[in-house]
């Protein structure tokens, strides 16, 4: 089995500009990733052998971002037994309303760990995956609890500057 | 080929009675269907092993039924090319929204037909594939103005009753 | 009975460029197409005339464009037992909420084939058409089958280009 | 021409027992009505035939009750150029969420005069209908005017009561 | 009593624009109006005296347009017996959910003609007030019914251009 | 002036039974309240009269309780300059979803300090006027500290009862 | 103690441009505030400590700005008995819809006293928190109640001007 | 440190009847579990107390339960790296759409792995669990794969069932 990895699943090329930061994120804690643009209804057949080969492969989680009447994340799911985390996209008229459901509503047995519309959420996949990873490699554990510390001295430094700038110091 | 048929598929046989109406009205124009429980998560390749047959058997239209984050209308439309028509079932927290949104949302080039959600949804799911077939079907498509008539003088004769309920007449 | 075509109505003109791709795609497919701006409010006679002329011509579908409280396609229904497809218009302050809930909710016995909200249902509407005439049109059917499958070829492709503008093939 | 009245069409006769406050209220002030089962899409004809000779019989007001895709009002308001009132009826899984957006967003120049949802709404389209009518009835006015005082001396004497029954008096 | 008018509440000054169009429709039909900025909250005395003097001084009817928690059209409604329209202004991040809500969802006993959120809404309105004062007023009924007939040519001249435009004709 | 107080207004005597949590909060802490019946709509002048009132004999905080578009917390909040807290009700067949924009996004200038909708509001209204009753009353701070402490040491006890009732302590 | 005071606590500094409007309505009153940068799930110790520290210092009021599954406000009314406002931020796809709910919609026994989502929250949330602080404070009470005349007389001005604008004067 | 296992907290016992099928999917696979009736703001520091010490003693995942603004399952993930779990709970007026948006909206950083409101979710929370520790867990992996294939047989043998039922077969 080859190194462990997170495999990254879109709908479209146009989700690429919002998946930048999930990108970012993986790279700050070393994590190799794979990147597929596959879709659950036009390319079925292709997303099932990349699933299937990715978990033989040592894939330990998939994340999946979509949009509209978003079905990658749950037709992922449905290959693999593998942690799926499903990113619903902003895009469209209802502003990923839409995706947010198609993703989070799945009924009992194919779960889709599902986390924010948009930007937030591209963010928190990353996070989300490497805390998966975290469970059974101690060094990377390390390393989100010091991402954490460091953010905590950034904001807590930032409201230092605020006090200044608003002149309340 | 076998004779034309309207092929009904349910992500569960919880859907069952919710779809008697639709199972009602394809029989009331004599539309030969069949009906299968079947899950777009929890049985791909039977879905797809039964809708491809079905389409060569002489499938002319699919019902799909189904609740929350309702996949299976897409992913059939994701195999056939036969007109889709996707019923959001009501049951859940949210009513049926969540599946409304998950069925009609499609992104371009899978599209599927959606009708309401709940019992007005599954009858004119049975209306809409009788529609379909009656395209090609000139007794069907005059069996299908028979009823519309038959209901315009029930609605006016239910009005005239009315008045004499109401004591206006 | 002259060819076979499908009868595209908008509430307004202001509608007619984000029907364009409805145009293009049955284009794309060979199929003849009609295009009227028909008020089901504001023009009910013409639009009644316009649509049982149009079934005895040869019509096979209609879709029918309309924003807000878009009453278009149910009353368009109401006229043909030919298949109507719905298409809500983004505009508006509830960005297609409204001609989405107006268009898909149809009583019991007058179905609409609903799509989605905007670009990707103006796109799916002529999809859904095609394969409603497909179910009598061999040659059609094997036409949408193809299109498919280039399509297909087209996003294995990207997924392919994408490798590489990531750096990750 | 007849004696001025209110003319209330329902799309089904499911509609009649929410409707019997608007009756009990439009009795209350002694305005003569009229009640009928009309569908906008059913019966469409009949339904013009009917608001056409409301109209030309001195009808001043149409009160329109109708649930789901509720289309009724917006169809009346499109024949008549009386005021035309809607109510959103409550049924249906979204609660008439559906039938209050199909009722209040009208396009410009087919304005609805749109009330609340149920039976708030039911009640308050026979108070607007008698308002409008009074615009030309000084003796109706004043029964509005005399109601409202009526009304205001109820709702203070039960604030008695309740002060004793609380025993905070 | 002088000459029926319509008058035109606002909660604030920044709604002038989005009122133009309700200010044009009444001047089409020759209606007289009158518009005043008062808040149901900040001007509340300012706003009692106006609607009590406006309704003695002949106002056929109010036309009330505020945005968020609209309560401007119900307090008009609480003070005076005359027809109270309510406009839900689009402005702020609920795009007028709240306003509608706000305006539509009164209470029995106090009633709001609501019409559509937005520009929609405000050209509607003054057809509704147009509508109520035409009851009484035969001439101005004429009008109403003319300039039906006068949008309807529009609306299929309009129709023959776009065959032209689209090379359909 | 009198002993400080809490008034609580409701728009109707239906929202008691809702509000029996608010007094029983309100008797715990040993706060004296007084409970009126009154509609912003249809006893606009009592309403003002009782405010202004209650603002001079000493009330340091209001508790408005109402329904559909719920406009009493800002018609009182037009009146006082003490704090007032809307409770949106549960009631209606948009389940207190009106109610609660009807209350909270009033416009700049004049604040309702909006709690949940249903029973958690009407429990929370309670625990915020006796904070701010707090803000100038040490003893009553003091209790509102004891009953955090009373409330924890409670659930943590609850916790330890459950562990033996899941078997699992 | 100190002199009373409001603390602001902010998630981000990105919500800094949107409090603006805070700072400066509590300027116009006299009313010292801090600002202070604390993340409900970043810096949970900091926010602790600057909230128990502010309490005993002699803060009288919190007013907490969040966007997103706004947690802060909540954060902030379990750790003081002082009064606790939530201001719901605008920003990302759900335009502060969520934020709104995730602060409002408490559990009972730690209340959060909300204000309208975006602008016209954050000036309220000023004018609550002065509400607040003016219960004891009679100087205080006399600013608001002028601050409103003053308002009031601003608001009856421009009407005046509008008169003239619009040429109906 | 001890063996791996799955905490599940709730904000309240009344969450304990929805949770029961979380405990008997965690059952079917062997998993540990604890459970803790801990609210995120009444009880603060025993659920960081908790937390902090579940995730040195073996805890890999971290299932929350809350409803209304549900803020538990965002105020663990502050405290711990391991992945945690969030389950909306149906309760209150607003179904749990309230519970959904408080607990998937994560801002970046701090993720949560959001579950479908009420049954669905609850039993999804536990796959989700079971899924993460299969990462490290060859043999439970494996069960996972066996129960997704006897799920399968399930339903098939269900689909034939109903064919029999339906007369069909």
């Amino acid at each position: 089995m080859s190194q462990p990895f997170v495999a990254i699943l879109m709908g479209s090329d146009s989700d690429l500009p919002a998946m930048q930061v999930t990108f970012k994120v993986l790279q700050s804690f070393g994590i190799t990733y794979e990147v597929r643009i596959h879709s659950a209804h036009r390319t079925p057949e292709a997303t099932h052998d990349y699933v299937t080969g990715a978990e033989q492969r040592g894939c330990q989680a998939f994340i999946c971002a979509a949009g509209l009447a978003a079905h990658l994340a749950g037709a992922v799911s449905a290959i693999t037994i593998r942690p799926v985390i499903g990113v619903p996209m902003e895009g469209g008229p209802l502003k990923g309303q839409d995706a947010l459901l198609s993703t989070v509503m799945m009924p009992g047995g194919i779960p889709v760990a599902t986390v924010a519309i948009g930007s937030a959420g591209a963010k928190n996949a990353a996070y989300l995956a490497a805390q998966i990873m975290a469970v059974s490699d101690a060094a990377l554990a390390q390393k989100l609890r010091d991402e954490r510390e460091e953010n905590k001295r950034k904001i807590l430094a930032r409201n230092e500057e605020v006090q200044k700038e608003l002149g309340l110091a």
